[in-house]
């Protein structure tokens, strides 16, 4: 469990190291602004803050740590950093380096983001692909370090990763009238025990919760499971809680939730269509969690939710978006048998623009479906107003003398 | 041409308005953050700051001009008021009408978008379709307001709304040391005429570039086509400028650049891969400007850029994230013919994930390719580190004995 050192006791972390992580920080580290939302506010009840640091360099708080880190190091940085990380600890590392002027290497799984191995590149870090997990890619790093004497730097189970990430604790009791609690996604553990502790040794009365994903919550002390974890929030998808941060977490963490992928799914397009906010999975669990009623804003006073990534894999967001407006009643897919000569299609297609739907994709479907000689299936896939207006666009199909039938239960 | 109230002359605007536009919108005009962007001061070659608007209240700057509107009413808005228009403004009228708890009508043309309009209702308006257009929603709008005695509130030919969009003017100026220059985009020219005026009495040097989008450029002396106008901008698509705001722009902004449709989608992916932001067309017509070097950035000092709007309708995402990876290298399209038995499909996709490309769509294509009896064609659609990796899985499957065609260039 948690490892004492000099400079601070085993469950604490002195203010000093702190204020040396801020400024560290001075010239890279945005003050991320706080973004107030009345809808989310009126949805759950409270009066609600949104720290937004996905707007943060590198996109992440991820940097605020880094530079803290390297900056604890000094000249013991000289020969370079090497880490190992998929994602927002790498290009926080590679920054960082960067902005010092010291090589760095980043060890990323094979199975890692395309787009956030590119972005950790472009901040000039030598990239090498390795192992099918991020702890193979982690202990891949630790080696080459002990090979070259380059640095390697830990993603959270480091006081001076810890004493960075704190900062931003700093910046929501400065910026925040009222501050009663603090909603923080919980990986491993580094952000919410940093905060924590920086929020209360101002306001010991504050309250901090933190927030795992299901699929990965040995925080909340469910089991793990083995093998590769798939969730929506894969920034915090971190299977061992470290040695220093897990005593950190459990005495200065008051409660720590859990939120399941649909529920962060909903969060992030909450987030997006109505806060105008581009957040990652990890980053979303809290506001997951506020929506879902795992959490209770303060009852009086002011909530803020730490968004703490805006790393968007691009390659998700269709299938976010095509979940939204399904559930929204704005997707309606219908299999209809038409005629299998000219015009049989265009028919059925005038019959719904009438409706005003409008034709996202038609598909023929011939094989394993019974069907007369000279009929073919069409499925057909529209956007539309809500569930009444789905309604009567089946209704006039049919009414236009064509069999439907729905595919997809609504 | 310009129409000269009492208050005001033909080209010029009190700033008691635009204080009495400011006192009017306390308590819910939020002052919206302004974000640096390293990445994209970067790419411009200059010092580029984002005044997030897009946070705004009801997603876009329009709630500044409904709610000065609103305020100058005074009891003549008592029995309601009515618009007409597409999307923000409708939402930012709704919302003004019941923070002041007066009743709000408002008409969108038959097309316009179902979130939108969803967005309106939920403010407590009632939402009426009609024609096939903005101009006639308009016209309607204003009827109405002529039978029944309530007000009608234009979108943007209103010294009143100029002044309330003249707000985020004065934010500007107190809160960007050293600016510059300001980008802001067009459409009825309120926001863009407002900005300049409270921006240049401020500091007559700041100089002011508006950003129109090539579909829709009347304040740039284009011709508008007749008939609907598709663009990624639609939110400032406005075929005829106001007859206050005309003379307004021409006095105070001091040059009007045009982009294209390929130039918004890019800024508006930029803004959320990099900055985070959501962005929607009109909004991002700025970036797109700086970004295709419409406009340079100021040579010495800060260039801010107003990203005026979030309301980003998400039917327009799935299409703009496949055109970004498709120009980044990170999409591949093969079409390979395989032998029609069990396991033939299963083979190729081994070779292919061997390369570890991500397969992201497996289509059967049989008609119209010449295929031997026992061949079927797949066409395969996959997400690729990049161009270099895309050659290394042709070079592969070809290697494993696959005829291969590319049906898209690369």
């Amino acid at each position: 469990m948690g490892v004492p050192t000099a400079r601070s006791g085993s469950t604490g972390l002195d203010p000093e190291l702190i204020r040396q992580a801020r400024i560290a920080g001075e010239g890279v580290v945005k003050r991320t602004p706080m973004v107030s939302s009345t809808t989310i506010g009126d949805r759950i009840g409270g009066k609600v803050v949104l720290k937004a640091e996905s707007l943060q360099s590198t996109g992440s708080f991820k940097i605020r740590g880094a530079l803290s880190k390297l900056r604890d190091l000094g000249a013991l940085a000289h020969e370079g950093v090497v880490a190992g990380s998929a994602g927002n600890h790498a290009q926080a590392v590679a920054f960082a380096a960067r902005h010092l002027g010291v090589p760095c290497e980043i060890f990323v799984p094979e199975g890692a983001s395309i787009a956030k191995a590119e972005a950790t590149r472009s901040y000039g870090a030598t990239v090498r692909q390795i192992g099918e997990t991020v702890d193979a890619a982690v202990a891949a790093a630790r080696s080459r370090a002990d090979e070259t004497g380059m640095a390697f730097i830990h993603p959270f189970d480091d006081l001076a990763i810890v004493a960075g990430q704190a900062t931003l604790g700093l910046e929501l009791v400065e910026d925040v009238p009222d501050l009663r609690r603090v909603v923080v996604p919980v990986g491993g553990g580094g952000l919410a025990s940093g905060v924590a502790i920086a929020v209360k040794q101002a306001d010991p009365t504050i309250s901090v919760v933190g927030v795992q994903v299901d699929a990965c919550a040995p925080y909340a002390n469910q089991p793990v499971a083995a093998g590769p974890i798939t969730t929506l929030a894969d920034g915090i998808a971190v299977k061992a809680p470290g040695h220093l941060t897990r005593p950190l977490v459990d005495a200065w963490v008051d409660d720590i939730v859990t939120v399941g992928e649909d529920e962060v799914a909903d969060a992030m397009m909450f987030l997006m269509e109505r806060a105008k906010l581009f957040v990652e999975g990890g980053g979303a669990v809290g506001v997951a969690a506020l929506m879902a009623e795992r959490v209770a804003p303060a009852r009086s006073g002011v909530t803020a939710i730490v968004l703490s990534g805006g790393n968007v894999d691009l390659g998700v967001l269709p299938g976010l978006i095509r979940r939204a407006e399904t559930l929204a009643g704005r997707r309606l897919i219908l299999f209809v048998r038409i005629s299998d000569r000219p015009g049989g299609l265009a028919r059925l297609l005038s019959v719904i623009s009438e409706e005003r739907a409008n034709v996202i994709e038609v598909e023929h479907v011939r094989e394993g479906v019974d069907l007369h000689v000279r009929e073919t299936g069409v499925q057909i896939a529209m956007e539309v107003r809500n569930r009444e207006h789905a309604d009567h666009i089946v209704a006039a199909v049919r009414a236009a003398g064509y069999r439907v039938s729905e595919p997809t239960p609504r």
